[in-house]
């Protein structure tokens, strides 16, 4: 990715508005960005400095900038449940999704967790993903094509029940209605050591993985969920904002481990599991 | 990076014990491995399937596995502040740290988060970091070299103060005592529209940062932070941990703006700096 | 207060409708309660069993209940900044507000402490509340005289600038603007070894009353916020609530200490000051 | 309770050292207080005024002061689960426990939400609590009578499974083992309109005390928990404390409804329970 210092016919770019309202959309030669603001010439958008503002024929500001991941992941149309920034960024980290990484996902949705996987993994990985419906597979093909990113993916339609073809995933983010139901076939397709992760709504659905997860040979499980709090900006009135997202879901990571034949071995499964009671 | 199921010489591995205490170092054959729990030879180590369960000497039961990136950071030898995963990977989300971007860092530190950085911008990328005290930069040089991502980033020795060589970082991560301090000499480091972030542990330097932020055309500011919630994983008992981490740092984002000089943008800057106001 | 099973004519009731709106109202023979549900008689309501059913003219079911002092707390005719439970059952418990107890406040707002303290304190206690405006304090002596309180409060009305007639409160609870101005004045009132606490929303005011605190002889100063995180209720889909307030403001305890003329205690206040610097 | 502006012999006190260590005990003539600091006589802290600092034998500083209801919670000698102030000052306002009310508790334990209630309640009103140990009982007695509350208290020592003397308390704190199986028992000790709370420490208990409330005619169920945030109190370095208590328990809330014969009233209760789902 070489540096360019202005917006380019093809680029993908943010219009942010003074109210902060976002629109991402692709550069080209010849349309025209509506908004109840006024029109913008993507011509006259064509060669402006990132972070230099436009106006439009009404003469509304605009700001030209490049979207972040997070931008483009808040935009993502989508008909699912959605998974925020916050959350993306940890499992991203916990899960170990870096450059050359073959990971799986299921179901697909509309791609926002594709997005963030297939960005991570680079041009050199490679991400897998499953989804029992058609409508949501084009959503998230489509998704993914405007963004550049369609060739790091396998998309696969599949009632996941029926098991996954790869057996060698470094990683497999599970975010389907009933997760611990595919605990199995998970398992199978990810390779020894390898990280698994889902989040889950509530309570009742923590215990079913978790119950799941100790018949499974999955040890290290951890549980945890993120608050991201707000704060206003005026450095004359700091303050946390008035009101917060309380809940997006619960995480649970785990690795899949590999089942002791040695007799030093015997108890182990008992006692690992479940590291994190005495946090 | 092709699959391998087995760990071989060279590998960076991570030894757990029932205590879930982390011993992480590289394969080396003929080298043994000691701890309180007893030796394990490297040797008996090399072709173990990963997840599996080895034995010390005194049979006291390891599981061997790849550290994730997160093992690896609240691992990295350190004598500066700690950066936590919770905030590192939405640092890098936020900021759009993906493979090929060149981003830059000041103070080097350990290098925790120059190592977040190095992998998440891939071989294509480049991580520039600054750093005043030589010996803050021999070992965060050592840490990098371990994980193989020395070739990656570019260290220099500087006194900040002095400014940057660069002109045009895709994103900027500021890590230092005092950043208000440096906010100036950042932005001429940045490229238009590039990303900003720092982290600091009070509200007096928020209050300062933002100031700060104020008078140098940075917009679109966001303060937050971030709180990570464990639960206990016994499926009949779940529940919160019963202490945790309260705070490590607020984060400040923002992004460089180019001034207009267009009359109908005049009052902007005023406006648009300060959008959490609304939340 | 005798225990009685059923509303009776004069009593302070609370009626809630089916999407949980609360109406607080006092029994009076002959009126009618209206609203867009239909209109009950007052005097189909006298005799209700609390906590039974009762039907709108159009049928519209509310349940008859006696508020308790939170239903009451968040139904107060306001002007000003709101007191929340959460808060107010914390500031009580801290400050000791119990039962014989002497208090003063200041700003009387539109009353809503000035009840919870009138009503911790009981019959044998006394709250004087200070106030500058005299429209908020005829709304604070009409929501205190509805709830039979009003006995148990001097209203004052003073620009608390000038000081307090009082020397001897138990406890002091200030909600004013700039409550950092007032801490001399609040100190004089204070009778030695009494409770202070103050609720400012911003940490600007956070460090401008810990920095009062330490020139006027207060001690074990104690800064907190206290998060309110509701659940969903259904059994089987256990869930934080999507939303929750995440900021209602800070709260900034201490205790007004005695100048020590003994050598030995020269060197105390500055250590015993910033109490929670060691937490 | 007359002000008094200096410690008197009979007063319940309270030493704090530099370290912030607490001791709180009654003032006797001829008596010595010991610690590790040396040795303070009574009878030089009898006259001190409240908050004057007074010393040990070895010129160890303390400050003298009267105890708050908090901090004698905090330091009640027990053998149970810890009840803490952010909760207890909740329950006490959701509750509506003012003076003159008739409150009831099961168990006993060490006597801490006892000391709250009967100190909430006043002269006029009264505590039952029921506890099935003998020693727990004889150890709150003992905790209740040094503090003058005990007479406000009726002890009674039962299997709860039994059921209560009682049918017409305003409010009942229930915090036992398995608190799902004794609401039918509570149901009938309230009169109608009653307030319900209990506090659980984990989800499942949270699951099977929703289920259980549907079954038995409670109403307006919240579910909800509290958390208290420390913040360090140097005015130049504002900062959350590093670590903090996440989790006490989860505050369960609900109202003792009546029945409708009334056919209009038929499908009421489903709809009614559960009022936090709207949230």
């Amino acid at each position: 990715m070489k540096y360019e210092s202005t917006a380019r016919e093809g680029d993908l770019i943010q219009l942010v508005g003074l109210t902060h309202k976002h629109f991402i959309f692709i550069l080209k030669s010849g349309e025209e960005f509506h908004s109840h603001r006024g029109i913008v010439k993507h011509d006259d958008l064509i060669g402006k400095t990132w972070g230099e503002q436009v106006f439009s024929h009404t003469n509304a500001p605009f700001f030209i900038l490049q979207p972040s991941l997070a931008d483009i992941l808040n935009d993502i149309p989508r008909s699912t449940q959605i998974l925020y920034p916050k959350d993306i960024g940890y499992i991203i980290i916990q899960m170990d999704i870096t450059p050359g990484k073959k990971v799986m996902e299921a179901g697909t949705g509309s791609g926002s967790m594709t997005t963030a996987l297939a960005t991570a993994v680079g041009e050199t990985g490679k991400v897998i993903s499953y989804e029992q419906k058609l409508d949501f597979q084009n959503l998230a093909k489509k998704n993914l094509e405007r963004l550049g990113l369609a060739s790091r993916v396998d998309f696969k339609l599949r009632d996941i029940a029926e098991g996954f073809d790869e057996t060698d995933a470094d990683a497999f983010f599970l975010d389907v209605q009933n997760p611990h139901d595919y605990i199995e076939q998970v398992r199978n397709a990810l390779k020894p050591g390898g990280f698994f992760c889902t989040l889950v709504p509530t309570f009742n659905q923590v215990e079913k993985m978790l119950s799941a997860l100790r018949k499974t040979q999955f040890a290290f499980v951890e549980v945890c969920e993120l608050l991201l709090r707000h704060y206003k900006t005026n450095p004359s009135r700091i303050r946390p904002a008035d009101r917060m997202v309380a809940h997006t879901g619960f995480l649970i990571f785990a690795r899949k481990m590999i089942p002791s034949t040695d007799p030093r071995g015997e108890t182990l499964a008992k006692e690992v599991i479940g590291i994190e009671d005495e946090i």
